[in-house]
């Protein structure tokens, strides 16, 4: 038998659905992670190419947009556990070109953007209060890493009651059997999964 | 190049290492996930065994120690999205055999045993604070599933900034794929892995 | 100049408005804070009295009703800060008459009924996320006391960006002036104050 | 039976204590809480020069200081209820003059300043992991106001098990009804109050 066999028998798997206010939550599409050399790489930069449409379907259709950066303090002050783990993250500093959105991405008047120090974009940030203030009753979520931040940021906004989507080709991964794995892993117990186009396609149809 | 070496060459999977006080943290070890036809399966039940030994040598050594049960509302009243997805965890009520821990691991007196609905022992309940309050610096991990609510404790302990050990052979899951690439994950961002002997041999040492 | 001439000057005391999703909540309204040797006294009966009406509006009109207990572990490995500030809210226990909620409140089928230990009815519980899952945009506040865990809760329904409602005469203490003084300070800073009636009135209009 | 007499006899009051890993918290002490025009006022700025001195003590003996500024988005995108209630708040940006820390207490080098949108210093912050990540055991706390941010973040401090002292003459208020009306109910039920002098020599005993 199988994983998928196991997770159908023991009754994972099923659709948490769609809700009628969604946002959309653009995970750490910031420049460091489209540099190879840094935390970039894999699937990443074509992951951004589809969020930027469906960006712009999300602004279109006037439902609110959130973006999390990667920002420790100049003085590394607030580095923690994972900048042991991953020394590198505290480069990411308020002004660095590293810890800024991508150029095909660039947040517009209005859109919310929320400086991060851990994995979740709820840990340690108002987002949760921020999607409360929207009347978000659903969260369609892009970004990087597949295997981290939007992992981690799924588990807590499904935690938190909102319906949540993953993006299947607007999230990316350094690599690709990380990606794939978890996937699968938030398939079976956190989110539903939908490509960009089927997400286009359901929020246009809600903003008429 | 295989998705190690991407890991490496990006700076991952350093040591966040072993503080001075550290507690044992014991996710999901109920009735309802030894049973194949229910949650559990896999290496779960060896996990137990593993995990058993290792609660003796906490207790010897005055370490503290909590355990997560997953409990729901008698009237489904706190069944939320986590539900829609694996419609069956809203039977493990209060009073269910299936929500209560494992006999080879019965709490004892003064040990903390915490009502969870969601995947981190964090999320919704006083962990963070119980840990504070006992001066915890580092959580030694195991439990159940590695790819569920294993990880996603793991991620909120490494966010609140304890060192976070995550027992190799004290955690378990239903599918054997999604435990390894779960450690792969942990292991590279957020916690360091040790089995059992060498936790029990470290804090031996720490309490002498 | 008196307070109030200050706060006026400074822009505080605004309404933040009645949402059109409303919840009540229902503070430690329980047997040991009805008792003047234990918790009690002051107003406090009066203000379960007047809960009780509100509370039956709440349900003809089916809006979500969520309570809250003080719960601690039998056997106290969960007492921490608070206990020492106040020994006797550990005896709150489970099973405990002190910690079950009032007869004349007593939560039907499908209500939430949330066990917390400290004073914000949001700290280390999923009201957050209940609320979120019922699609809440405003929380209406009544229990006890106004000082400690009204006070408490209400601060974090508004910084959750709850609208948030203190229902007058539904909130009670066990000393006057400490009511007094924290109506005050909720109205100018995080809540808009209502009368039982005014509230009633108002879902009611919502409802129809 | 005045309001002391009631809380002596449910056993309110009692001292939670001093630890030995204390860190000092100094609450919005920014610009704008020293204008009397904005939101200053009453003795802000005496507790302001008392905290200046204890800062000194605390550098000296080499315990962990945080700061908290209030700090919204420029474009308003994170405004919530609190902005309803207190509409000037909204000005607070990352660069007003008004949300820098005041000029006598500026922060140095590996100190840990905290944007914040909400009464705590917890709320949607890493407050709460930055005090883990430094072993602290106990929190001090000066700042303004006495019965906003100090309060909120005093109750915050003790729900997450720091034992909280709160520093009666380096905390101000705009007016003095609420000022003392706070300080006594967090002495009842959250924190212990100890003058500066008291602190320093307590800090300055547990550095030797």
């Amino acid at each position: 038998m199988d994983e998928l066999e196991i997770y159908q028998k023991q009754g994972f798997g099923n659709q948490s659905g769609f809700g009628e206010r969604p946002a959309l939550l653009i995970v750490d599409f910031v420049n460091g992670f489209t540099d190879a050399d840094q935390f970039g790489g894999g699937n990443i930069d074509a992951a951004i190419q589809t969020t930027k449409s469906l960006l712009a379907t999300a602004r279109a259709t006037q439902n609110p947009v959130a973006f999390t950066r990667v920002v420790y303090a100049d003085d590394g002050s607030d580095a923690g556990v994972f900048c042991l783990k991953a020394p590198g993250l505290a480069a990411l500093t308020e002004d660095a070109p590293a810890s800024q959105v991508v150029d095909d991405l660039t947040p517009v008047h209005g859109e919310y953007v929320i400086r991060k120090t851990q994995p979740s974009a709820f840990f340690g940030t108002n987002l949760a209060a921020w999607l409360v203030a929207k009347s978000v009753d659903t969260v369609l979520v892009t970004g990087c890493t597949t295997s981290g931040c939007v992992r981690a940021s799924v588990i807590d906004s499904m935690s938190y009651n909102f319906r949540t989507i993953v993006v299947t080709d607007g999230v990316g991964d350094r690599a690709m059997a990380p990606h794939e794995a978890n996937l699968f892993d938030m398939e079976q117990k956190y989110a539903d999964l939908m490509t960009a186009e089927e997400v286009a396609a359901k929020i246009t149809e809600l903003a008429q």
